[in-house]
């Protein structure tokens, strides 16, 4: 059983109006580069990297390029080295250089990675979370590249952190009965007019959510105060309220928005200025604890999230595994964010589709606190298995695979 | 005059053999992604980003996706208010998410941007140092994008510093007459012989260069070490010898590399490990000093660039107008370092072309120390207008725009 073909499809998913929309996308179109592997007794593995429409199409060229050294292997050959296979692709001496691990190649290496991923969990009948789960300590190290980290987090050293979080497995695995708490991202984009936020936070309490996030950064400070205002007394005392300014505001915009918010009690502000400014971000975290900065939404790589974590810029790690390398790298980051007590909370590019399942892993094989993960319901119809939250809870995905297979790759797919 | 089309042209070169090899790349293309910008009357402006071969072709994609905003305007108009052009090209509300700021889609800016620049030039009659040097501070500044950087340099005093050194400019532009130093990067490719390095040594002096630069990177530290000391045997105790790690040491391997060098008297040690770590080559920085750390050939943007330097993690600035977004980018990073205290030593994806316009600009008119211009003459054939090297010194381009057209443009261009 090898694969015989890779298929790139460029999928592109208008949304409803207003929708996803934040303080810099007016208008995005939610995408796909999605690279599908056909195993020559017809398996299909799918794994995508998320944009928001323009130059999607660059990234599947890419993606093409770099999953053209995979057909002809087994994917259990494949995965046995993948790690090394990852770094080889990540630095392809020509290819290297539109990089290096960032921007379109390093996100075309994520559609790869989780193909990869999916296929190696459908080919043993498993779901990615339990697949993790089962593999020993060495062939789950051997998945992965920790080049460029090794001066805080080893190969020897993950192990460690994983052995010795082994035997209270135990106590974390109930969290696949109840279900991963889930988060509301969609009461408030930034195009939603303050009734419509109004009237989403009452149906996001009303279907079991007990945090949500508002979209925020605007010009006008004022504006967004309102707004948070709005949203604490429509959710109440005790909900769990976080704000993302999408890396619209300078660092004194964002301290001042802290000041005149301070009696909100606010769980978080994501993103408040420009992913790469991890001088800036340290800064603002100093300033506004309690109040934790979230980042990591862009920021594309390990090596930029052992920068984050060393200089204490980032109390909430949002790692995404349709940004950096794919499953692989999100791995590597969670291991390092453990390191330093910090946790994970992903963005989810992905609409949670593949994020419920490392999450679960987090939890139960780091140890990673399991605080909720986001829910972003714009695009479930178009799954073959989409995430069913219930109750404001993930529901623990049973079927193999990664569950990121896509209708619309229907018709599209030329099985070898 | 309009600007009537925009073409672009992906340009690739192959090189001698084992020319441009370093640690990792074995075997590049140099290759560019070139913006042609053509006015009704048939003038022709024209910018590059630098690539080494694969993938090139995401970056044209890319540039010819921004360009297509710049059609039907004049390049008065455009250059007017050329920096919040910049910034709305760069920030592109769904285009943005591949980067933002960095990979393909910022490689893209410096074609587009570059061409702007070399398009006013030509339409002014001036090579492009000059109208650097004789445009008002307010109109340069006006091509340029502070944001995310007003933190550390808002655009009040970046003027300010600009009139702080007008008066002295007349004691620094003797060197528009002198020329500006140059410094030899090809006696030392990775792959060439040590015989071949050594004789290239020899016709480096003889060629009047006093700085000249060897590619380390090995795995093999102890190679490394022997040729550095050749290459010090082979050019005397006066020369000023730097070495270029391109990224492919650990810090552990860097340090234990300078601690074996440090009799040899080095200047600096260029890009020892992973271009987005700032937390290691601020470590690298302290302990290798008064060896120098040199870095910016892979640093996408300003933003990148003012945490470097906050961070005291470079002491030599390697800004390439190639790899950021083009001249303007470039200018505020030079700005910055000017801020810090940081020497411009452009990295040469260009050949020069671009930069010996530059580093002149920044020398007169910034009072950066004009320390040397890296030479590659590898592509110094395929220019209509290649720079001019003798005795180790750039001579002062007189023709009016950026000295950048290249002779494979000629056939392939649609005069509009």
């Amino acid at each position: 059983m090898t694969i015989a073909a890779v298929k790139v499809h460029d999928l592109r998913f208008a949304l409803g109006p207003s929708a996803g929309s934040d303080a810099i996308h007016r208008d995005p179109v939610y995408s796909y580069a999605v690279t599908e592997l056909i195993t020559s007794d017809g398996l299909s593995g799918c794994g995508f990297a998320f944009t928001l429409g323009e130059g999607n199409h660059l990234v599947c060229q890419a993606a093409e390029f770099l999953a053209s050294t995979l057909t002809g292997k087994s994917i259990g050959e494949v995965m046995a080295g993948f790690g090394s296979w990852q770094c080889g692709a990540a630095n392809e001496q020509q290819f290297r250089w539109l990089g290096p691990h960032k921007g379109v190649v390093h996100l075309a290496l994520a559609s790869v990675t989780n193909a990869c991923w999916d296929l190696w969990a459908r080919s043993r009948g498993l779901p990615l979370w339990k697949l993790l789960l089962e593999l020993p300590t060495r062939e789950l190290l051997a998945t992965l590249d920790f080049s460029y980290v090794e001066d805080v987090l080893s190969p020897a050293q993950a192990a460690a952190l994983l052995e010795e979080e082994h035997p209270t497995r135990k106590q974390r695995s109930g969290i696949t009965r109840s279900g991963y708490p889930g988060y509301d991202t969609s009461i408030g984009w930034f195009n939603y007019s303050d009734e419509q936020v109004a009237a989403n936070v009452a149906k996001s309490v009303a279907a079991g959510f007990t945090a949500m996030k508002l979209k925020v950064g605007s010009s006008d400070l004022q504006r967004d105060i309102r707004r948070t205002r709005l949203v604490r007394q429509a959710a109440g005392t005790d909900a769990t309220i976080m704000v993302d300014a999408n890396q619209q505001w300078t660092i004194a915009q964002t301290l001042d928005f802290a000041r005149q918010t301070k009696d909100l009690n606010l769980f978080w502000i994501e993103e408040p200025t420009h992913p790469d400014d991890i001088v800036g971000h340290r800064r603002i975290a100093g300033e506004i604890a309690p109040v934790k900065v979230a980042a990591g939404e862009h920021v594309p790589n390990r090596v930029v999230f052992k920068n984050y974590l060393q200089s204490g810029a980032m109390a909430v790690c949002q790692v995404d595994a349709v940004r950096v390398a794919g499953v692989s790298e999100f791995l590597v980051v969670s291991l390092l964010a453990r390191k330093f007590g910090i946790p994970v909370i992903p963005h989810v590019g992905d609409m949670g589709q593949l994020h419920q399942h490392l999450v679960l892993f987090n939890h139960i094989a780091l140890g990673h606190k399991a605080v909720f993960l986001e829910h972003i319901p714009h695009l479930r119809d178009r799954f073959t298995e989409p995430a069913v939250v219930s109750n404001g809870h993930y529901q623990t995905p049973v079927s193999p695979g990664t569950s990121c297979h896509l209708l619309a790759m229907n018709g599209q797919c030329s099985r070898a």
